[in-house]
């Protein structure tokens, strides 16, 4: 019914996380319907992007310039390494301006059921870092699922003659939280870490 | 904290219709992770309907050829037009495989508030199509709403001395539609187009 072009766009579309076929067709019209503002415009900045953004050969973020922003930035801590799984998480820490360390992306967690081992993560590299001079803390900041735990635990293994201080992110009740909507394992979690008030 | 790059593909992604700027980032990093799976064609495919895809100059619709596949089909009944207000419809029109005919899209419908007046419509042309002697009939397919109707109405004003049948889809109860949930106006327009059992 529609050209062989758009049905392309619009399957491309909804591969896009948050799009399903039918957003994906109504965002092919949006587009066709703003070329100028916005169908060129995408289409350059996904050039651009691909053109120039890559993963940091040091930390694993992305960014247009080798090494990233942060593995360059001299104001940055260079004693502390911070282990995420994405790149998302990084950018994460990062919104909440808690952090003034460096970073680790592993690219992933370990998944026997993804077949996900050792060897496909970012860790050769990371024991490295670690064993570096200046570096004296790494910390695990792995999602609270069973697949980012496991991998805590074997990153914290390869670590442990790299001569640092491995710690991870505190569990427990997260800010605004009510108890009675609060799932068992986290209250019970918060129990256990409680601390003198 | 990210590279610009990535900021202003972010950006772009947001103003598609179903990705807040939440949902654009986790898109942009989807984008980032399947580079040959996604980006690059993704990338390719707006350039391509970029290029090719051209709304159609007899009737409106979004095609690459000229004019569009729908008005180039001989085996389609050249007697009826339906007019549709945008391309989404006249797709849904044809999803729903129920009309064989050829259509006209309006590119809106008539709006005091956002200021839309019957000149910025693909109105002129339509009456001449009307004029033709093939055509004997024009269905009026544009949304139930308060700005929809208005439009038909003034649609079917110009068409008045055309010299052709004008109808309007019916209005009534959905298929699979409990009278308990619809609202007083559909259940009121269903009882006055009633008909015989």
């Amino acid at each position: 019914m529609s050209g062989i072009e758009i049905e392309r766009l619009t399957q491309l579309l909804a591969k896009l996380p948050g799009l399903g076929p039918r957003s994906a067709r109504r965002a092919a019209l949006h587009l066709l319907k703003r070329r100028d503002s916005l169908l060129v415009p995408l289409a350059e900045a996904l050039t651009e992007v691909q053109q120039k953004v890559t993963n940091c050969t040091i930390c694993g973020n992305l960014d247009s310039c080798q090494p990233c922003a942060i593995c360059a930035d001299p104001s940055r801590d260079g004693s502390v390494i911070c282990i995420v799984e994405e790149v998302a998480d990084l950018w994460a820490m990062e919104r909440a301006r808690a952090f003034r360390g460096r970073y680790h992306v592993l690219g992933g967690t370990l998944s026997a059921l993804a077949g996900v081992g050792p060897d496909d993560l970012n860790l050769a590299g990371l024991v490295e870092r670690a064993r570096a001079e200046e570096v004296t803390e790494v910390i695990l900041a792995l999602n609270a699922t069973v697949d980012g735990q496991a991998t805590a635990h074997v990153v914290a293994d390869r670590l442990a003659h790299a001569g640092v201080a491995i710690s991870r992110l505190a569990q427990g009740v997260p800010l605004g939280g009510e108890l009675d909507y609060l799932d068992d394992g986290t209250l019970a979690a918060a129990l256990r870490a409680r601390r003198p008030a």
